[in-house]
C-alpha cells in the first residue's frame, strides 16, 4: 500500500503540535488511515527546538514544499491572508490536496480557493479553522446532512469566553481580566481580533456557509465585541436568569440569513450557557434531529492539531481506495487488549453505611477501611434516622481497587452495628 | 449522475422518521450527496399511515428488499437480533451496503457482520446505533482519529437519565418516575433494557471498540442498573457536590480495558453532569485534543433518522466517485440567500437605562417603547446609584425588529431624564 506523504508548512504553535502528534501516534494513525501517513517535508523559516526533525526534509522556503513532487497533501499552518493564499493556490495548481487551520484565509478567500480546488480535482479541508479540536465542520457537513438547519449558535472564541466567565464568576472588570488573559497567553498583545469579535466572525462565516449552503460572506457579518460589557450588566443578567456569552449566531429566515457576532444573553439553564473558560461549543438546531451540541477546546497546539490530522486522514483514506472508514475505525487487525474484570478496576466510591447510633462505631468502620487501604475524602454524618436509632454515614473515598472495596464491604456488613447492606456507588472525576 | 437507490426495511418509529425526512429534505440531501438519493423500495409487514408510500415499491417480505437488484443501500430498521442479522448478512451477500440503527445486533453480532462485509467489499454503518441523533461514531472514528483515546464516558440511555434527573430535581422516587416514563413512552412496558443498563452496555460496547480498536465484546461489560438508586443517595451526592448519572464508561489502562455501565457520581461542575432529561452526551478524552463532548437527542423518530440518513449519504458520496465531501457541504451551486442587515433581524433585548430618580420617568420610557411596538418581559429597578440620584432601570423585552429598537433608543436617549447612553444587549432563547 502506497504511503501518503504530507508536507507541513509552518512550525508555530499548531505546526509544532501537528508534527509531534503525528510522530507520537504514527502507528495508530496509519492503522486508522489504512496506509502509512507521514510528514516527509517541513517548510519553516526556522527549526522549532520542540520538534525532532531527524529524517525529515526541511526547507527554509515554504514554497519548496508545495513544489515537492513527492508530496500528496500540503498542510498550511503559517496563518495570515496573502502568503497563505498564494501558497495554497500554488499547492492546488500542483495537484496537491490542502489542509489548513487558517480561518481568516478561508473566511475571506475561501470561495476563490475552493473554486480553484474543484477545477483541479483536489480538496481543501479546514476542520481546524473553526473551534480548534472540536470536529464541528464534520459534524455539520456530514453528521447533520439530513437536516434543514434552522440556526446555530457558537461560543467560538476562547479568549472572549474566558473574560466573560471571569467577570461573572469573580465579579471582575473587563480590563482587569483582559490583562490576565494576555499574561496567560490566551489573548494577543493586540486583542482586537478576539475581543472585538473578528476572529469569531471569521468562524461564523464558515459555519453559516456549510449550514445553509451559501457562499462565504465575511464582509456581511454584523460584528460587535465584548469590550463594553460591564460587570453590572453581567450581574443584572444573572438576576434575570441569564448569562452573557459572546455568540456567533446565524439563522435562516424567510427573508434571508442572519449573520451576527455580539454579546448575547442566554438562559442559564441551557447547557451552552454553562460552557466556561477558554472552552468552545457550537449548538446546532436541525429540523430532524433538533438540538445537538459540540464542545471542546477551541485553540491550543495539540488540540488544534487533532483537527488538522483528522483532515489529513480523511484525505489519505480517499487516496487510491474506496475511501471507506474501517468498520471499527482501524484498517488492520484490532488490538485485543484484555477487558478487565470489574474487581480489577480502580475508582473512587460513595458509600452509605447505616449504622447504630452508638459510641465507637466510627472507629471500627475507619479501621476496616484503613486495613483495606481505603482512604476517606469526605464524610457526612446525619442525625438519627427516625426512631430507629440508626444513622446514615456517607463517605467519599479516594481511588482504590474494587476487590479491596468488595472485601471491606464484606467486613463492614459483618459488624453488628451495621444494620443494612452498604450502598456503594462509584465516583469518576472525568477530569482528564 | 447515477442515482442511489435505498431499500428501507422497517416502518416503525425510526423507519417512519427516515422515510419522512428523506422525502421532506430530498432536494437538499441530494445536493449534499452530489447525486440523487432516493428510497425506492420499502419492506414492512404493514403500511404506516404516517408515511406516503406513493411511487415507492412496497414488499411485505423484507427479504424482497435485499434481493432487489436495483437497490444499492439496504437500511435495516427492524431491530432485534436474529432476523435482523439474517437480513443484513443476506444484503451483504448480495453486494449491498447496509445502514443500521440496531445497537443490539451490532454489539452482539458486529464482529461477524463486519467480517462478512469486508470480505464482500461493502460497508455496514451504524451511526444511529449509539446516542441517536448525535454523530458520535463519526466524531470518534474520524474527528478524533489523531488521538490516543484515554477514556470516554457517556450518558447513553435517555430513559435512565430522565429518571435520575426527575429524582434529583423533584426529590421523586425511582418507581414513581419510572411509571411516568412509561406513560410518556420513554420507557418500555418491560423497562429492563433501559433501567438495568443493557441498552447502555450495547452502546458502550460499540464506543469502546471504535475508541480503542478492540473487537466488540458485549459479554464482558460490567452492567449495573439504576433501580436501586434512592432519592436519599441522590440528595447526599448533591450535598457532596456531585450528581448521580447512569454512565457507560470505558478506559484504557496499562493492564487492559475497563468496560462498565453503572450509576456514577460525577462532579456537578462538569458540563456532562448538567445533561438532563432524555438527552444524551458522550465525553471523550484524547491525548492530543483533551476533552470533547457531543450532546443531543439519544432517541426519537426523526432524531435517530438524522443519523441513519447521514450514513446513507456517506455511502452515497462514495459510490461512483472520489467520495469527497463538497467544500461547503453542497455539491451543486450554493443557494445565494440574502444576508440580512442587522437592523432587519428580530430578537429580544436586555436594556439598561440610566434614569434620573424622579416621578413619572417610567411612564415616559414605557410610552416610547410602546410606540415602537416593544413589549416588556421583565423589569429590575435598582436603588439610586450613589449620590447621583440616578437609577439603573433594567428591562428584558420580547422579540422586536432591530430597527424599531434603534428608533426607540434614539428617543430614549433624547429624554432629559436619561443621563447616559442606553446599554443594549441582544437576547436569544436558543430553544429550537
Amino acid at each position: 500500500m502506497k504511503s501518503v506523504n504530507v508536507g507541513l508548512c509552518g512550525l508555530g504553535t499548531v505546526g509544532k503540535g501537528t508534527f509531534n502528534v503525528m510522530q507520537r501516534n504514527l502507528e495508530d494513525i496509519s492503522r486508522r488511515a489504512g496506509k502509512p501517513v507521514r510528514i516527509t517535508h517541513v517548510g519553516a523559516r526556522r527549526d522549532n527546538p520542540e520538534c525532532d526533525l531527524t529524517g525529515v526534509k526541511v526547507s527554509r522556503d515554504i514554497f519548496d514544499v508545495v513544489r515537492d513532487p513527492d508530496i500528496h497533501i500540503v498542510v498550511e499552518l503559517i496563518g495570515g491572508y496573502d502568503t497563505a493564499k498564494e501558497l495554497v493556490l500554488e499547492a492546488i495548481k500542483n495537484g496537491k490536496h490542502v489542509v489548513t487551520a487558517n480561518k481568516a484565509m478561508i473566511a475571506v478567500h475561501g470561495n476563490e480557493i475552493f473554486k480553484a480546488a474543484e477545477a483541479k480535482g483536489v480538496v481543501v479541508t479546514y476542520e481546524a479553522a473553526v473551534a480548534g479540536g472540536i470536529p464541528i465542520i464534520k459534524g455539520i457537513r456530514e453528521g447533520l446532512v439530513a437536516n434543514d438547519i434552522k440556526w446555530l449558535a457558537g461560543i467560538i472564541n476562547g479568549t472572549g469566553n474566558f473574560i466573560l466567565t471571569e467577570m461573572r464568576e469573580k465579579g471582575r472588570m473587563f480590563e482587569d481580566v483582559l490583562k490576565e488573559a494576555q499574561a496567560l497567553g490566551y489573548a494577543e498583545a493586540d486583542p482586537t481580533f478576539d475581543v472585538e469579535g473578528i476572529d469569531a466572525a471569521h468562524k461564523l462565516t464558515i459555519l453559516a456557509s456549510i449550514a445553509f449552503g451559501i457562499p462565504l460572506q465575511f464582509d456581511k457579518v454584523y460584528t460587535e465585541g465584548i469590550s463594553k460589557i460591564t460587570r453590572e450588566d453581567v450581574q443584572y443578567a444573572e438576576e434575570l436568569g441569564y448569562r452573557i456569552k459572546h455568540l456567533g449566531f446565524t439563522r435562516k429566515t424567510a427573508e434571508g440569513v442572519e449573520l451576527r457576532v455580539h454579546p448575547t444573553l442566554i438562559p442559564e439553564k441551557r447547557l451552552i450557557a454553562n460552557v466556561n473558560g477558554v472552552l468552545n461549543a457550537v449548538l446546532v438546531e436541525g429540523d430532524a434531529v433538533g438540538p445537538t451540541m459540540y464542545y471542546g477546546p477551541g485553540a491550543g497546539s495539540e488540540q488544534t492539531a487533532s483537527s488538522v490530522i483528522a483532515d489529513i486522514v480523511d484525505i489519505a483514506r480517499e487516496i487510491d481506495n474506496a475511501g471507506n472508514v474501517p468498520h471499527l475505525g482501524y484498517s488492520s487487525e484490532t488490538e485485543n487488549l484484555p477487558v478487565l474484570p470489574v474487581n480489577e478496576i480502580e475508582t473512587a466510591y460513595y458509600l452509605r453505611i447505616t449504622v447504630k447510633d452508638e459510641v465507637g462505631q466510627m472507629a471500627k468502620i475507619a479501621q476496616i477501611l484503613s486495613n483495606n487501604n481505603i482512604n476517606i475524602e469526605a464524610i457526612i454524618q446525619k442525625e438519627p434516622d427516625g426512631e430507629a436509632a440508626v444513622v446514615p454515614l456517607i463517605l467519599l473515598t479516594h481511588n482504590v481497587r474494587e476487590k479491596l472495596m468488595d472485601q471491606a464491604i464484606v467486613e463492614l456488613e459483618a459488624l453488628d452495628s451495621v444494620t443494612r447492606p452498604v450502598v456503594r456507588i462509584r465516583v469518576e472525576q472525568l477530569d482528564g
